[in-house]
C-alpha cells in the first residue's frame, strides 16, 4: 500500500501537500516559518481536525526557532502571542486549541529558552506520532464492523489527508480492505468544499479500493435501494452526551440511515470528545465564505446578487448514532453521559 | 413583475432561452428546424418536464412545415418517424411521449396534408397556452398553504424556465409573494446540474423575491434548526398511488422533513400522474452522464479514473407527502389509489 502524508517535518521545515490543488496536481508548500503554516490552515491547503492540530505544533516549533533571546519571560510571551494567532486561524477547530494549550501549559516547568525550544519541537513530533498510533488503533477497533462483500458510504474526508497519515473513518475502511475483505466504498462529493470528490476519491484511487462517487443528495436513493450496508463518518467535535458536530450533510445522512435501518458509525479520536460541550447545541457552528458555494473553481454558478448561507457543520443527535469507534474500542448505545471518561 | 419565457414561438421559428448558459448570459437559440429543437432538449438548453413537452409540439410543427408532399400517407409516416426521434431525445421525460401522442393520434381524422400541418401547429400552440393556464391554477390552489413571514424551501427548478412561463412549485411561491405575503425562499443548489443555483435563484432575483442559496446537504441543518416552514417541490412523474419521481435529493428532503414535522408539498399538473405506473418502483430511474458530476463547468473535480453513479431521479414514497397541489385543487392524505381520476 502506498502511504499518503499530508505534512512531513524534515530539515527544520514543514512540507505541506497542498490539498486545494488535489486531485489535479500534487503540489508541495515548504513552510519555513509559522506564518506559512497559518496561511496554509486558513487557505485549507491543510485541512482535517487532526492534521490541523499537528500542524499547529510545528507552527509553534517554527516560531520558537525564530526567536533570538535567552530571556524566558520574553520568549514565553512571544509564544503566547503566536499561540493566539494560531488558534485564530480557524477558531472552530478544537484541535488547534488543544495542541497549542498542551504545549504552552508545559513551558512554565522548564528552566531555559533552549529547553523550551527543544520541548516544543519534541512535543510537536510526539503529537504527530501519537496521532498515527491512535489512527491505527481506531482502524483496528472498527474493522470488525465491516463484513466482506459490503458497501460502505462515507462523507467528507477522514483519511490520511485529514490526519497524520492513515485516517479515522476512512482508516477503518482501509483496514477492512487491507484485511482482505471485498468491499466497495461510496463517497459523497461533500459540497461545498468537495472533500469527498477531490480528496477521498483520490486517496481511495491511490489505495486501489473500489469506489463510487455520488452527489450528496444521491445518498438517500442509495440507502433506500439497499445499495449501502453501513455509513462511517468522522467527527469535528463530539459533545459529552454523544451529539456529533461534523461536516455539513452528516445530520441528513444519519436521519435517512435511521429511516432505512442502516448502521451509522462515527470513527473519532477520544480527543474529539469535548466534555465542556453539554450537547450539540453548545458546539459552535462554522459558517464559511459564500464564495465556496457560488464560485466553483473560479466559475460562478449563481447570480452574483444572491444571498448565500454557507453553514459547513451540522449536529447529529446521539440517538441517530449506532456506535462510536475510538482508539479504546467501540462504544455502543445506550451512551453514558459523559460518553467517555478521559 | 417581469415575465420569463423559456421558449417563444415567433415568425415560424422557436426561440429558446439557452438554460445551460444561465445565469452568466441570456443567450437565445433560434430553432428553424426540428433537429435544432431535439438538440436543445438533449443538451438541456431546454429542460423541465412541461417545457420539454411544449417544445416537442413545436418540433413536430417545424418538421411538418418542412415536408413537401400532398400524399397523406407519406406525410403521416414521416411525422411518425420524427415523433420517435423526439421521444428518444430524453426517453424518461413523460411529457415528450404525451404531447407527441396527443398530436399524432389525431392526425388520422384529418383529410389533407395542409389540414394536418395546420392541426399540428394549432395543437402545439394550444398545448403551450394550456400549460400557462394550468400553472396559474396550480399557483392559485397552492398559495393558501403559504402564510406571511414564512420561509419555504424548494429544490430543483420548477419555475417559469421549466414550464410555459410561471412554474409549478415555484409558481405557488411566486403567487404567495405577489399576493403581498412576506416570504423568504431557501433554494438548494441541486447538484449535479445545479438547477437551483443557476436557474431558480436567477428567476427569484428577476422577481425580487428574497432568496437564500444553500448546498443540498445543508437543508437538514436548516430544517432541524426551525429555519424552514414548508417544502414545495415539483414532479417528474407521479405513480398512481402517489409515489413521486423527482430530481435527485427529493426523497432525502422528504425524510428529513417528516423527522422535523415540516409539511412537504408537491406541486404538479395532473398530467404528471402516470396511471400506468402502479407505484414508485415502476417508474424508470434516470441516470445521466458521469461528466455532470466530475466535470464541473469544465473544471475536473475528481480523479479521472473514478467510477461515478449519476442517478438523477429518486422516488419519494407517498407517505412522506403532506399534500399534492394541482390545477384542480389540493389533494390531502389519505390519498386514493389512483390518486386522481383523470
Amino acid at each position: 500500500m502506498p502511504e499518503i502524508y499530508p505534512i512531513e517535518w524534515s530539515n527544520e521545515k514543514l512540507k505541506i501537500l497542498d490539498q486545494t490543488k488535489l486531485p489535479k496536481e500534487q503540489s508541495v508548500i515548504v513552510a519555513s516559518n509559522y506564518i506559512d503554516v497559518i496561511n496554509s490552515i486558513k487557505s485549507m491547503s491543510i485541512r482535517g481536525v487532526s492534521v490541523i492540530g499537528i500542524a499547529a505544533g510545528y507552527a509553534l516549533t517554527l516560531a520558537a526557532k525564530s526567536v533570538d533571546t535567552n530571556d524566558m519571560e520574553k520568549f514565553t510571551n512571544y509564544i503566547q502571542t503566536i499561540a493566539k494567532e494560531i488558534i485564530n486561524a480557524r477558531p472552530s477547530v478544537v484541535s488547534l486549541f488543544q495542541v497549542v494549550n498542551r504545549i504552552y501549559n508545559n513551558l512554565s516547568s522548564l528552566t531555559s529558552v533552549q529547553e523550551m525550544k527543544d520541548f516544543i519541537q519534541n512535543e510537536a513530533e510526539t503529537i504527530h506520532k501519537e496521532d498515527l498510533a491512535i489512527n491505527l488503533k481506531i482502524a483496528k477497533s472498527g474493522e470488525s464492523l465491516i463484513n466482506t462483500d459490503q458497501t460502505i458510504l462515507t462523507h467528507g474526508n477522514t483519511g490520511a489527508l485529514a490526519t497524520s497519515g492513515y485516517g479515522t473513518a476512512l482508516g477503518v475502511i482501509r483496514k477492512a480492505f487491507e484485511s482482505g475483505k471485498k468491499i466497495n466504498v461510496v463517497v459523497t462529493e461533500t459540497r461545498p468544499f468537495l472533500q469527498g470528490a477531490r480528496l477521498t476519491t483520490w486517496e481511495l484511487v491511490q489505495l486501489g479500493i473500489p469506489t463510487n462517487l455520488i452527489v450528496d443528495s444521491a445518498a438517500g436513493y442509495m440507502m433506500a435501494n439497499n445499495k449501502i450496508n453501513s455509513i462511517i463518518v468522522g467527527a469535528h467535535r463530539i459533545a459529552r452526551n454523544g451529539d456529533l458536530a461534523n461536516e455539513i450533510g452528516t445530520y441528513s445522512l444519519s436521519v435517512i440511515a435511521k429511516e432505512n435501518n442502516i448502521p451509522f458509525y462515527v470513527a473519532a479520536t477520544k480527543s474529539s470528545i469535548d466534555l465542556k460541550s453539554i450537547d450539540g447545541g453548545s458546539i459552535p457552528i462554522e459558517e464559511r465564505n459564500e464564495n465556496e458555494v457560488i464560485n466553483f473553481n473560479d466559475s460562478i454558478i449563481a447570480p452574483k446578487s444572491i444571498s448565500v448561507s454557507n453553514i459547513t457543520t451540522d449536529i447529529t443527535p446521539y440517538k441517530n448514532i449506532s456506535a462510536f469507534i475510538t482508539e479504546s474500542g467501540i462504544i455502543y448505545p445506550p451512551f453514558k453521559n459523559p460518553l467517555i471518561s478521559i
